[in-house]
């Protein structure tokens, strides 16, 4: 079993042998489409390995909330899409019979209230973005949240980037070709710098926030 | 103390009087903006009295994501705005002290829960509102929602606003001129009818669910 090792111990420390074997457990292929909106009935779910999307979507176009990452629970009660992204391992279990079962158990709000409280952030971060900001200004705000994760070097902070052009877009609300062309104009005007495939350094962090207020635009 | 009887009992279930002596209490006029966003220290707060609305806000625009009825808990470091609709009381806890003691209390988990998958939830419908939605298509959804609350009558189901058109505007991401004349138009067309100052009858349900993908636009 190759769960991350925080994460692991995260559930190990919370959840018991015997709490866990009251879970059903599936191995799940990537692709695999585990809930929509509307499922029934409601169940919470716990990654044990792999990773999990949650978005939503139209006939046209999908949009990022999370990736769920091992050791993390959900509910699938939200109106959102999950699917798996990798091959994953995945415990579930009706909500009602965790509410009556496992709620009360010590440890279980920490295991749950990060990971809501974190989509819930990405939810009000990505409301904000749609509601009053364009795409250069999103795009802005992501590697600014990025960068409080990166590293300080001489020429600014690095930022190493999972995600793909289109897998950003899909965050933002916008095309991989508006993410693309709006990256390749932050490097020709020296606001950052992508030395490896999946490295960038923002050099000029101030530019971005005020691409963040809308300044992009102005600017182009 | 005018506490709403099912969220006083849920309270006194959860919280005894002990645990409550530890937060710290506030009594707050209508008005009062009790956090906004990169506020510090994170703060639990649990409303026992009045209203709190919880909404993200630029120079020119303010959007709800849920109002908060007493015997309802949250936290401050979400990044939105929480001001006082009404006169207030609110008992509140650093996060950090919160995690420290009470975090483990049996029944926490159902009392935290609750409120935070329904701001969920709202915040997710109104990502997809903002994103794939017209006005009139948000409109339609609202009222879709409001319905599984209404009652049923003879012409169709009734439902009970207590949100003004300008409140309902701020749900929406909408101006309270563009609902106003949306509910115009939708009794000119015979889809709903308004009885009563707070009072409203979906007679056409069928159609709300046609304008919510997104036909209202083509009909007009």
């Amino acid at each position: 079993m190759s769960l991350h090792p925080t994460a692991a111990h995260r559930l190990v420390a919370a959840m018991p042998e015997a709490l866990l074997s009251r879970f059903a457990r599936q191995r799940l292929l990537a692709g695999f489409l585990v809930s929509a909106p509307r499922a029934k009935p409601d169940r919470i779910l716990m990654l044990r390995e792999g990773r999990i999307r949650v978005f939503v979507a139209n006939e046209d176009k999908e949009l990022t909330l999370a990736y769920l990452a091992p050791g993390e629970l959900f509910s699938t009660h939200t109106g959102a899409y999950l699917r798996c992204e990798s091959e994953s391992e995945l415990l579930s279990m009706p909500v009602a019979e965790f509410a009556r079962t496992m709620a009360n158990e010590p440890g279980m709000l920490g295991l749950i209230m990060p990971v809501l409280g974190r989509i819930l952030d990405n939810s009000i971060a990505l409301i904000e973005d749609l509601a009053f900001r364009d795409v250069a200004g999103r795009l802005a705000r992501f590697l600014l949240v990025a960068a409080r994760q990166g590293n300080r070097v001489p020429q600014g902070v690095q930022v190493t980037l999972d995600l793909s052009a289109g897998e950003i877009a899909q965050l933002l609300g916008a095309t991989r070709q508006t993410v693309s062309s709006l990256l390749s104009r932050m490097e020709r005007e020296a606001i950052i710098s992508r030395p490896g495939r999946k490295q960038l350094v923002i050099l000029q962090a101030d530019v971005l926030l005020r691409w963040q207020e809308g300044e992009a635009a102005e600017a182009a």
